[in-house]
């Protein structure tokens, strides 16, 4: 199979599609395809993970970091570079089994024709790294310019982010590093850029190295918000002339010398020089490893490092390559956005793609992405799910907040769980004002998929070690939580949950949707399991008193929102095996009695109370009843609101996750039902289809809803743009989604009791499918092969 | 004080607004002020009590009569009326006294001044009767046309209703009738006109009969929807040429030949005919008795039953004779709407001043309206009551369709309790499509109104027979639809009742509003005060056989959309006084544990669950962010939907009707706190105000509220448009609210257990207040005097 793809020509309206379907990425940091030479104005970045902040009245994003890959070029004083030039040719190509970014540019001067080639990385082995070759050459003698540096005017959403910007030239006299055996030369000055932040002063900081195979002359020039340092040379007709360049990358949550008191968080200069004391001295670590192992050295470690990843993470198809390779380049993708394990970090809704969802986490992660690292990377998995332990009093104070008990988790989830979803997230196209949504106060399935992931995690894993680090309390926390939603009409003896919205947001403040119910009770067995279990082990009060539930906070100061720490309520049944048995059989009562919507005469699930008396318009119906193209379709006067019409799978949902609890006529008849009742708006929707295909032996009608999923980012083609609000993006959940339908759906692997099983449904192309999966603790190679209209199946441990 | 209103000159823009304020009216009809040549375009209107049609897509409304009063004017050929016709003058003036309104208009010809003037009164005694008197004369020799008959083209808002018209001319030789003794001359003829609805294929027909008293030509035409008779002469100068004209209306309602099988009521013909041939004798018997009295004897007989009215009715205040005067006016109004007793009518929220709100009965009877007629005509007050025993199948069907037991009330109810209110009741001006409201399903205040109206009727009439027949099921009922209603949070032992609309509209689907929840709890109490009492007199079962369900429905045939009889169970508690224990056992554990929320720290009580946590936006502001003056304030975006600003007393009304329960602290706060954030957006929100006012001894606060209230028809002033429909009309619940200010509020009147308390509150400029109230059946005359500062009570009976 071909691990590339490529692009020739160049097409303005396409920037931000080609951003996303080059990016590179290593978990902490995001790049965006972009050219080199390009501003704000063309939305590059470095994306990073996990920082945030907040200017005015603007949506609180995260940071994108000093762009260190900038680098323009001159030919007799004027400047060639996209997308002012037309180029006479530009291609770009991404190794994506290696996640290194090739780019060829030629434009045509008046004295001739001169091209850039660029190729360019981010690190693995240290993801604070970005490297980067640079190069330049022409069909003629001319004054060439070769400007680089470091960009701190970034591209932002809602920003700028940074209200300080201070630049300086950082000595690196080093002997051994003067002359390379190939006789480059490095710069002896490394440039540095630091930002700060408005809300918490955190500081993101960039610096650069550079080592050149051609003598020039060199000048450093500092602008507002640029340092920059231009090599000037004539240029001999066909020599390459080249830059290798190391770009360090640190932010102050990389740096641990906070102070305890909040009131020393303030302007205080201090803090700033200290913390920029120690990002300059990591910087430096990182930079002169890059001069120690030049820029080739470190592309073998990089394509050593991905090898590695893959010889767990590949998926083979025999029969379709167009398969094969949009969904390894949707794996590509998820490894590339993977947080380092231990790293405090989740996967944002749009990966590191940008600031798009305000880099928050949503149920995406656990719902869509974490079989993939379950299955390829358990430790990569435990920091997904770790992440919720790790925000739970953020989670706890929501709940207090609305007037519940327990953990109702941020539906856009930032750090220490606060949630950075508005009250008012969509814009009323007619009248220009904010709409009130709901998505974060009723969303109340957020808080099962935290607990879902946790359960699935252990499941898969069998690691119970997350239970006495704060799992099991999450979990019971998210069980007291679904407890407290619940209420009984006068009339009735079951549970049920009233006006919330399920996966589907089209339809607000429904009762009963039968998703969110179902999760609840999911969340409700487990907790009271758990609790019996560990009762049963006399571990409660050991287990709970190890929970580091301190660990993260150290490194993150609290958002401006967030000032006073929530008052986590010490659970009554931590110490006392008697309460835990109460709190366990409390939850199974509420489990036992809680309302499930049942299949009707026609055995169609109710979305929820109600959904069958409305309208039965149908998906083209609505659509011409749109009075504006951007108009939000869900709301309280939305077109698909009163009609049947709905966002994204969400019963469908509900029966892949209990898929086993259903036969398979219900299953098809849902699918069936609601399927063309589905506007697919959301990139979730597709691999839910395609999964519940596969389980109910539909592997063919799974197809079409598969490649939806896999080729999500590479065809690209989703909404980019909401008013004047850039929205676009990568779509790791779709990405996540199409590797659980090639390996649960198509593969058939589930998990039951521990043990590894395979039940595969593969359509008629597929002669062969091979992967391997992580269960247990073990890795086990399956090979899934059509001979003879018979399927085989192989399982070896490796 | 002055019992007339006058109005002189003539302006076309308030044609509409002088057409309620000059109002006549007898509770079987009502006619719009409008000059006797207007037609449909002009809105005159002879609107018919609990009869509706529904045309296509069109609200369901009640029908106007075919219009008996048409009369216009020729002089020369040429036309003279309004509003084609500048007049020279043009004056109205109501005797509310009497309900006679009369007219003169001139006009300036080419040949001189031609005046008309009319009288016209709905007549008291017999409500079929409407009598009028026409003049004519002119200052100059000319050729006079005064035509006369009967308008079947009426004005309808969602019309035409009448798909069939039929017109004939009907002999009445009776020799007696031939020569009047004052030398009058009735024509040999009545003409009379029938249109037949849509729906039901429903008749209202008008027959009228004329008397002259001067010598003409007479010619009798037909125009499609019209049957006209012409009376030509020429003029003598200064000579009046008049006619007296009576005219009976009567609709199928008034005949008893429906047969019981509904699948005979469609286009039968012979139906038809039958139904024409009995309207036919009992207007003849009408016209009959109107030729043998004559005009004059029946203007007497008018003038002596309102006398009559008033002797019970009429509020004297001394030192403020505008308030006086107002109050009473108001008073007129409630009197010429009131349904005649037992005829299984209740009053419509803007009277029978049209079509506006559809003809329905809202909460405005039982809270605003029930108390003058209590007070003043309890027969009249039975009626009312009575409606919603009558109407109790369709409120049990409404609460089956929407999953609740017991009886959920229309909340605009049309005959047999049909809920004419629409899911779409508001249309977006941004985009024009109708918004979903929730008056229909969501404001359970409703069935509280009609409980509280039976229990109202009882506390005051004691006449215990109501209960006999079907008032205690009534009760019983709406308990167990709030019973019903009731839901309990997995973590409380608190009963709730969420997603609702109180009073104030503007805030849709809340949870616990007060005045909901506190009016269940009453509804609750009372039903199970009942259900004990009734088991111990041991009578259940034989009052409950007693009851008359079927009394209604012999004389309405159900709407189109009713068709099936709702299934009316048979309650278990009826037979078996076990039952009924237990049936009041559980009423009464609710009513207990149902959450009303309480004062906060301030004293405010919150008028729903999260109410403190909206927006304290002031009045003006939320005004001035209106982008378009027609747009609606609440629904799910609507300017004041997240703000605390409220359409209409909510809180204020339920500290209104549990006063006693409250502080005069508390209703103070309450009162000072709720009231700037009022819009006062409805007719019923003043007087709530004012009647508060009074109750915690602030008189001279109450005092512009009140006058609000009292002017409401007077001045005019309110919505008359929302986009194209007309949504003006009369304003009866102002009118009670002005009436209970008057005499509950500054008169202090109360019924304690049967007694009549007076417990007064006058405002500084009030010397004296007197008025009768009937209590238990009882007359009381009540005079409450200021001397030297002090107040002074007198009571006597009548």
């Amino acid at each position: 199979m071909n691990w590339t793809i490529r692009t020739e020509g160049f097409d303005r309206d396409q920037i931000p599609a080609m951003e996303n379907r080059f990016f590179c990425g290593n978990g902490y940091l995001g790049i965006r395809g972009a050219p080199e030479e390009f501003g704000k104005e063309e939305m590059p970045a470095v994306n990073l993970a996990g920082i945030f902040d907040k200017t005015g009245e603007g949506w609180r994003e995260p940071l994108n970091a000093p762009n260190g890959l900038y680098t323009f070029l001159r030919v007799d004083g004027e400047e060639y570079g996209l997308p002012e030039q037309e180029p006479l040719q530009h291609e770009l190509e991404l190794d994506y089994r290696h996640g290194i970014l090739y780019r060829k540019t030629s434009w045509k001067t008046r004295r001739g024709i001169v091209t850039v080639r660029s190729e360019r990385f981010a690190g693995r082995k240290d993801v604070h790294l970005i490297a980067m070759r640079y190069a330049v050459s022409a069909d003629f003698h001319g004054e060439i310019e070769l400007c680089e540096g470091i960009d701190g005017d970034v591209w932002d959403i809602h920003g700028p982010h940074y209200d300080q910007i201070c630049s300086e030239s950082i000595s690196m006299e080093k002997e051994e590093l003067q002359n390379r055996p190939d006789g480059w030369r490095w710069e002896k000055d490394c440039l540095r850029l630091e930002g700060i932040t408005h809300e918490k002063k955190d500081a993101a900081a960039v610096a650069e190295c550079i080592c050149r195979d051609f003598p020039c002359d060199v000048k450093v020039m500092r602008k507002e918000k640029q340092i920059l340092r231009c090599f000037s040379f004539v240029s001999e007709i066909g020599r390459e002339y080249s830059l290798e360049k190391g770009i360090a990358v640190y932010t102050s949550r990389d740096v641990e010398t906070m102070p305890e008191d909040p009131a020393l968080w303030g302007k205080s200069s201090r803090r700033a020089e200290k913390i920029s004391e120690l990002l300059r001295s990591k910087e430096v670590q990182t930079l002169l490893q890059f001069m120690k192992n030049g820029y080739e050295e470190e592309k073998k470690l990089q394509i050593q490092a991905w090898e590695e990843k893959w010889s767990m993470s590949q998926v083979e198809i025999e029969g379709d390559d167009s398969a094969m390779e949009a969904l390894n380049y949707s794996i590509y993708h998820l490894m590339s956005i993977a947080p380092a394990p231990g790293s405090n970090l989740s996967i944002p809704a749009r990966g590191l793609s940008g600031q798009t969802y305000k880099g928050a986490v949503f149920w995406d992660t656990e719902m869509f992405m974490l079989d993939f690292f379950l299955f390829t990377d358990p430790d990569v998995a435990r920091s997904l799910v770790k992440y919720r332990v790790d925000t739970l009093a953020g989670a706890q104070k929501k709940a207090a907040d609305y007037g519940y008990e327990g953990a109702f988790y941020a539906w856009e989830s930032q750090e220490r769980g606060f949630d950075a979803c508005t009250d008012y997230n969509v814009t009323d196209v007619f009248t220009g004002r904010p709409m009130r949504t709901y998505f974060k106060d009723k969303q109340y399935h957020i808080s099962a998929a935290a607990a879902y992931g946790i359960l699935r995690y252990l499941a898969v894993t069998g690691d119970e070690s997350l239970l006495a680090q704060g799992g099991l309390e999450t979990v019971v926390e998210c069980a007291r939580f679904y407890y407290s939603l619940l209420v009984k009409r006068a009339v009735s003896e079951a549970y049920e949950i009233h006006d919330v919205i399920g996966p589907d947001e089209y339809h607000e403040r429904v009762n009963n949707n039968a998703y969110t119910n179902r999760m609840a009770k999911f969340v409700l067995e487990a907790a009271a399991g758990l609790l019996d279990e560990f009762v049963r082990k006399g571990e409660i009060h050991l287990k709970m008193k190890e929970a580091p539930a301190k660990e993260s906070s150290a490194k993150e100061p609290p958002a401006q929102e967030q000032t006073a720490e929530p008052p986590v309520q010490e659970p009554e049944w931590r110490n006392d095996p008697k309460q835990a048995e109460r709190q366990a059989e409390q939850f199974r009562e509420a489990a036992e009695k809680l309302y499930i919507p049942e299949p009707d005469a026609a055995g169609i699930i109710p979305q929820f109370d109600g959904y069958e008396k409305l309208e039965d318009a149908s998906l083209e119906q609505v659509r011409s009843r749109l009075l504006n193209p951007r108009e939000y379709w869900g709301g309280a006067y939305g077109v698909a609101s009163e009609t049947k019409v709905i966002k994204q799978a969400d019963v469908v949902t509900m029966l892949n996750l209990f898929s086993g609890e259903y036969s398979d006529e219900i299953k098809k008849k849902n699918w069936e039902y609601y399927e063309p009742r589905t506007e697919h708006g959301s990139s979730l929707s597709s691999c839910m289809y395609a999964m519940l295909a596969c389980k109910c032996g539909m592997a063919e009608k799974a197809c079409p809803f598969f490649e939806k999923s896999a080729r999500a980012d590479l065809d690209g083609g989703g909404k980019e743009w909401a008013g004047l609000v850039y929205i676009g993006g990568t779509h790791p959940a779709a990405a996540g989604g199409a590797y659980m339908t090639a390996v649960e759906g198509f593969g058939g692997v589930s998990i039951q009791n521990g043990k590894l099983q395979v039940n595969s449904c593969l359509p008629e192309k597929w002669k062969r499918l091979k992967f391997c999966v992580c269960c247990r603790g073990i890795g086990y190679r399956v090979e899934i092969k059509r001979e003879n209209d018979e399927i085989k199946t192989e399982i070896q441990k490796i």
